[in-house]
């Protein structure tokens, strides 16, 4: 029997906050605790490289990540976790796929159409601000999943796209070449739904209305009190589904514990008791997660390490599907 | 002091030919024997991957063409010989480099725009028949250049843009994250001249007018043969500086030899005789190198051994430039 091998990028893009544990990270590690696959879990660092153009910046997004992950116990045992950019097969893999890729999929990426309307609608020249590495990453992102021969490729809905044309790809170069990839599919998350941010808005950088997870234990308190809620007095019935307390509540809490703190909506509890209740069950998960994260982050020497050894393994895994691929080119006698 | 390093890039696009040799083959032979510099010469078989994607095809012109280079003398002591295919060093450079290029520059890169020009006139979709490798090329070039740090870029007229480019992109770059890459500068020899093929044009693949350069002794007489001349009779003078077969006898004789051809010209050689002068001198300068190269045709292990330490030693020279170029965007801590 074979596993699936599944594969996820984590892009570099921003402090880490709750809106992304809850939609990303909590599940990415629970497939990778509970399924039966072999999980590639990558920071994507060479894909931030298109729009984060500034060396600190990067490299402090780059350990963040690391760090957050690692603190949220991701179990190498179970997930081969590697930097891109320690994996320069990706980039050998990436310019081969190119040459089997026709330039008008590229036109059509929505992401990069977004950015040419948007161009277009302001009257300046259509592809003003947009440099290569934007325009070609689908074909990366196809490097990053074939290289490793990936089944499954979580992503959000706007994501999709970019797995159809890793799926075009594979097309082309099997009809070429002969069979050589195996098609990857995309697996959209449907229970998905909008995290909210202080303001009730989709939690988003954007927004500047995030909980950044690995605020101190004060801080993080202050947030939560700050989290906009309704005007209903104390005493007074609240409806547990359409509070964001109660929301993200539900994110930290055991089962008993959220129907506790649902009687005691319907009960009228305060808006403070029931984010000083918030609070508890998110500072009581985030403790432990917390200490280690920041421990990591002053042993940069130690998720180098790690780092370093999920790539001797990522690049282990990918060297017989790169020789062949190399041999089906005609690079070997 | 230190010495400048020139880089070569060797194209398998065709068997090689009389044409190959006198215009590009010879003169970096002289380059890397006779100059105070670095030589960097390599098989660009992952450029070839733009258009021919064909294993056999790929397979032996990259042997054929590193056969050549190596019977015809090329000194392993002064050359650094490799496969770009051998270092993916390369391909994470052209990754890096991506990104600091606006899709602007490529839009406007002769080889895309003549494809593009073409595709319109024929009333095509612009893009028709154009691949990612081939529209991204210029940014592959780059990398092979900036990433040994070269200084000089012997290339053909059509090929100035590209190194045009290369500047380009270092120029992004540097302003962006502070000097890191040398300008590369191009070398394009003044005193070539069109090598005419059998019937008198250009000798060109495309034309079906080549002298392959390695044919055996009897085929390189029937060629030789073929060559278009006028009709002058025997025992009338010739112009010397019109032949053809002369300005090709010049390529392999000596001196002395010329000016005694050149006198036999105003004495009224016939083109038989002529052609025999020929055949002479190019078989005897080739009589050798045609036995190596089929020796190394036929042990293409021993050719892999030569690219692959050639490349050990690319591998090495790059290893410090890549190093300060991910230092400089972020990769370390």
């Amino acid at each position: 029997m074979t596993t699936d091998i599944v594969l996820t990028g984590i892009k570099p893009t921003g402090k880490v906050h709750l809106g992304n544990y809850i939609a990303a990270i909590k599940p990415a590690l629970q497939i990778a605790n509970n399924s039966d696959c072999t999980a590639l879990y990558f920071i994507a660092d060479y894909h931030a490289l298109t729009f984060i153009q500034n060396r600190d910046e990067i490299n402090d997004l780059s350990y963040g990540i690391a760090a957050t992950w690692l603190a949220l116990g991701l179990d190498l045992d179970r997930v081969i976790f590697y930097r891109q950019s320690d994996v320069p097969e990706i980039f050998e893999l990436n310019w081969i796929l190119s040459c089997l890729t026709s330039k008008g999929l590229m036109n059509r990426a929505h992401a990069y159409k977004a950015i040419i309307d948007n161009n277009q609608l302001l009257g300046m020249d259509t592809d003003m601000g947009v440099n290569m590495g934007l325009f070609t990453y689908p074909i990366l992102m196809t490097a990053d999943i074939l290289l490793f021969q990936s089944d499954k490729v979580p992503v959000g809905k706007d994501q999709i796209q970019h797995v159809e044309i890793a799926r075009d790809i594979v097309d082309a170069f099997n009809w070429n070449y002969g069979d050589t990839f195996k098609l990857p599919n995309y697996i959209v998350d449907e229970n998905t739904y909008v995290i909210p941010g202080l303001n009730g808005r989709k939690m988003s950088k954007s927004y500047s209305n995030t909980i950044p997870l690995f605020e101190s234990a004060d801080d993080l308190k202050k947030l939560i009190n700050k989290i906009k809620t309704d005007s209903i007095p104390p005493n007074q019935p609240k409806d547990p589904d359409t509070s964001n307390v109660f929301l993200l509540y539900k994110e930290f809490a055991t089962p008993s514990q959220v129907q506790v703190l649902r009687d005691r909506y319907q009960e009228g509890i305060s808006w403070g008791e029931a984010k000083q209740e918030l609070f508890q069950v998110m500072n009581n998960f985030l403790e432990e997660p917390r200490k280690k994260y920041y421990e990591l982050m002053a042993s940069p020497e130690t998720i180098d390490s790690i780092l370093s050894e999920g790539a001797k393994k990522a690049k282990a895994l990918a060297a017989p599907l790169l020789e062949n691929v190399k041999t089906k080119i005609g690079r070997y006698k």
